[in-house]
C-alpha cells in the first residue's frame, strides 16, 4: 500500500480537535476477536501495511491456542480484556466478538477511557448505537462502525459523507447474504433444505439458520440504515420479520410466470411522519436491480428526494470485504476524518404499507373456492389483479396464486383472517409483499 | 432538514485542525456558477436549510440577468468574482462554472486565500488534481471534488472513505450518461442520430457532442477514479478514447445474437507495474451490471482485492444528484470531516489489454474473404472464437462478425492493419472491446 500524503499524517483521535496536537504516529490498534473477520483486519494490517495504522494487541480468550506465526512478534496477545481496553499503548479498539456482550461492555469501557471504536458488530450498534455515539463524543472519541451493515459495501461512508445533502424516503435491500443464497439457489431449481445444507456447508449459514432465514440480522441493519438514510432511531425489536422458510419451489415457478423472482428485502419508507418497516421474502421484478443479487451478494437502494435511485452491491459478508471496512475506518480514523453525525429522532416503527401483494394458497380443491376468497378480499375493498393456477398439481394439494393491487397491508391481513379455518386450506396462505 | 448534533458543528475550515477554535457559526458558502448544478445547490440550501452551511454569495456573469426571487435577500449578488474570492465573509467556494479558466484561477486564489473549495469540475480535477490538493493542504484549506465523478453516486466518498482498506486491480464503468442514453436508445431499435437528436432536445447533449460522445468527458472522469483507486496519476490525454460514432443498427443486432449489449466503457487496470486504460464502446454481457444501466444512468464497478467487486450506480449527472455531491461535500467541511488523501505515484498510461473482441466487416463479398482474413489474425496468433454472418443483407454491403480469443490490442491491432486497403472492404472495420 503506497505512503499517506505525510501533510494528513495521523493524529491521536483520542483528543478533542481543538487540543490536538499533529502526532505522527501510527494509530495502535487492539483487536478484539480473531475470527474470520478478526484474522482477515490483521491479514489486511499486516500485509498492506497501511501508512498510519499498527496492530499492537489481540485480545482472545484462549491464547495458547491463537497463537499464529504470520502476525509479528511485536504484537501483544492477551486474555485480560481489561489490561488491553485501559493500556496507554492502544489508540483504537476494534470490537469483533458480535452479540451484545461483552462486546457492549469493551466498547463502553473503551469509549470512557477515550479510545475511539470501529466495530462490525451490527446488532449492538442497532440496538444501542445512538448512545454509544454519544459515549464517544462525551469522551473525544469515535466511534466508526461502516461494517455493520453490508460489509464490504460502502453504504454507511456513502450515506455520511457521499448522500448527505439528500434526504431519502425509501429504502429496500438485500442485507443478508444467507437468504440470498438460499434463495437465489431456490431461483436455479434447488428446495429449501439441500440449499441451507450447502449454505452450511460453506460456512455462509449457523448450524441454527435462525437469526438470517427468520429475518432477524437484517432487521437490526435495516434500523441502521434507517438511522442513517431516513434520519429515524427505531427500536429493531418493532420491525417484524417474515421467515423465508415457507417459500418453496412452487412459489418461485409462480413468481417466475409474473416475471419476478424472490428473495429477502429489508424495506423502509417514511411517508409523512409515518415510518413503515419490514424484512421478509418478497417478489421482485426481474428488471429490479434486486432480482440480479446472486449468492451471498448484498444490495442497497436509496431512493434520495433529489438525487434519485441509488444502488450499492457487492459483498456483504465474509471476512475480507468485512475486515475492508474496518480497515478504512481505522484509515479514516488515522487521516483525522470526522464521522458526520447524522441526527436522527425516535420513531415507532409499523408494518403498514400500501404494495401489491402476492398470495399463494394451497388448497384441498372443491368448487367455490376462488369465489370465497374474493368475497372476503373485496370485503376489505382490495382487487384482484391476477389469478393463477398452473397445471400438473394433484386436486387435493392444489397450490395456486392471487395477486392483489396496492392495498393496506392491515386490509388483507384481516381479509385473510376471515379466511382462516376454512375446509379446503391446507395451511395458512403464504402472504408475499410484491416489490414495484 | 434535522440538526446537527451539537458536539460536532461546524469549525472554522480556513485553518489547520491543531490551532482551530470551536466555532459554532456556520460555513459561508459562495457560489461560483448558476447554471443547472449552481441552482440545484442553492435550492437545495435554501430549501432544506441543512445545518452548518449558509449561502452568502453568488458570483454570476451578469448579475441583472440571474437574479431569482427564491433566493434570501441576504445574499450578495456579485459580478466581481476577485471581491467574493477575497471576501473575509466567505468559507468555501464552491466552483460549478466548469472548464479550466477561469474555473482554475478562481479555485487557486480561494485556496491560497486558505479558502476550502469545492467543486464538480472534472476536466480541472483530471489535469491539476494533485496540484491542486497540495495548494489546499499547504494553505490549511481542503479541496472536495465528489460531484466530479458519476454525480450522485458516492463513488469517491466511497472509496475514499470506505474502501480505503482494499487494492483495486481494476475499474470499468459507465461514466457518461449522455453515451448511455444514446446507447441504450439504440438498443431499443433507434438508430444513432435520431437518439442524439432526442438527447440534445432533452438537455442530455450538447450541439456539439464531441466532448461525449468521442469520450473525452469519460476520460477525465477515469482518471480521477484511477487516482483514487489505482492510485496511480495520469495524463488523461494519454487515455485513447474510441467515439461511440460508428456503432450501428447492425451492431446491436450481432451483439444480441451474442448474448451482449453495447455500452460506453471507461476501464482500467494495473497489472504489476503497468497500467492500461481506454474509453470506448464495447460489447457487454447481458448478465454483467453493466448492461443493466438506462438512460442517463451511470455505474462503476470497482474490483478489489480484498472485498472482491463492489457495484455503485444511480444518476451520475443533471443538476440535482451533482447538487447532492456538491452538497455532502459542504456537510462534510461544516462537520469537520477530513478528505481521507489517498497518495498516488505518476504513471504512464498504455492501451495494452488482453481480452476478447468483437470485429464487424463491412464487405463487398466475394470468394476468399474469410481466408483472408483468418490468416492476418493467425499470422498474429489471434484465434477465432465465432464467426457470425446474419442473412439478409446485399451481397454488396456485407456485415458479418468475428469475435476472437483474448489477445494484446497491439497484436489484434497489426492484424487488422495488413487488411487495410484490401479491395473487399467497404471502410475500416469496428473493433470493439468484449468485456467479461
Amino acid at each position: 500500500m503506497p505512503e499517506v500524503n505525510p501533510s494528513s499524517l495521523p493524529q491521536q483521535p483520542s483528543v478533542p480537535s481543538a487540543q490536538k496536537p499533529r502526532v505522527r504516529r501510527p494509530l495502535r490498534i487492539a483487536l478484539f476477536g480473531f475470527g474470520t473477520v478478526g484474522s482477515s483486519v490483521a491479514r489486511i494490517l499486516v500485509e498492506s501495511k497501511p501508512t498510519g495504522l499498527e496492530l499492537t494487541h489481540i485480545y482472545v480468550r484462549n491464547v495458547a491456542r491463537r497463537h499464529v506465526d504470520w502476525v509479528p512478534a511485536s504484537v501483544v496477545w492477551s486474555e485480560d480484556a481489561e489490561a488491553v481496553l485501559t493500556s496507554p499503548d492502544v489508540d483504537v479498539v476494534v470490537e469483533l466478538a458480535g452479540g451484545l456482550e461483552p462486546a457492549g461492555d469493551w466498547i463502553r469501557r473503551a469509549l470512557t477511557a477515550g479510545k475511539s471504536v470501529v466495530t462490525a458488530n451490527k446488532k449492538l450498534i442497532a440496538l444501542q448505537g445512538v448512545e454509544l455515539e454519544r459515549l464517544a463524543v462525551s469522551n473525544g472519541g469515535h466511534l466508526k462502525y461502516g461494517a455493520a451493515v453490508a460489509g464490504g459495501i460502502p453504504v454507511i461512508p456513502g450515506l455520511e459523507q457521499g448522500l448527505n445533502g439528500d434526504r431519502f424516503e425509501r429504502i429496500e435491500g438485500i442485507l443478508n447474504g444467507t437468504c440470498n443464497f438460499i434463495l437465489s439457489g431456490m431461483q436455479e431449481g434447488l428446495e429449501y433444505a439441500p440449499v441451507l445444507a450447502a449454505a452450511q456447508a460453506k460456512g455462509y449459514a449457523e448450524a441454527d439458520p435462525t437469526e438470517d432465514v427468520g429475518g432477524f440480522d437484517a432487521r437490526a441493519k435495516l434500523s441502521i440504515l434507517m438511522r442513517l438514510a431516513l434520519r429515524v432511531s427505531v427500536d429493531p425489536e418493532e420491525i417484524v420479520p417474515q421467515p423465508i422458510t415457507s417459500i418453496t419451489a412452487v412459489d418461485f415457478s409462480y413468481a417466475r410466470d409474473l416475471g419476478c423472482t424472490i428473495r429477502q428485502i429489508a424495506r423502509a419508507e417514511r411517508s409523512g411522519e409515518q415510518i413503515a418497516a419490514t424484512v421478509g421474502p418478497m417478489l421482485v421484478d426481474l428488471h429490479s436491480p434486486l432480482s440480479w443479487s446472486r449468492g451471498t451478494e448484498n444490495m442497497v437502494v436509496l431512493s434520495g428526494h433529489y438525487g434519485g435511485d441509488v444502488v450499492f452491491s457487492g459483498h456483504g459478508a465474509g471476512g475480507q470485504p468485512t475486515a475492508v471496512a474496518v480497515v478504512s475506518d481505522l484509515l479514516a480514523l488515522a487521516h483525522g476524518s470526522r464521522r458526520v453525525a447524522i441526527p436522527s429522532t425516535p420513531a415507532r416503527v409499523s408494518a403498514e404499507f400500501e404494495v401489491p401483494h402476492y398470495i399463494r394458497f394451497m388448497v384441498n380443491d372443491k368448487p367455490g373456492i376462488i369465489a370465497d376468497i374474493t368475497v372476503a378480499l373485496a370485503s376489505e375493498g382490495i382487487n384482484i389483479r391476477a389469478i393463477v393456477q398452473k397445471p400438473g398439481f394433484p386436486a387435493h394439494a392444489l397450490p395456486f396464486v392471487m395477486t392483489v393491487e396496492p392495498c393496506k397491508s392491515s386490509a388483507l391481513k384481516r381479509a385473510l383472517e376471515c379466511l382462516r379455518g376454512k375446509d379446503y386450506l391446507l395451511g395458512d396462505p403464504l402472504d408475499l409483499q410484491m416489490l414495484e
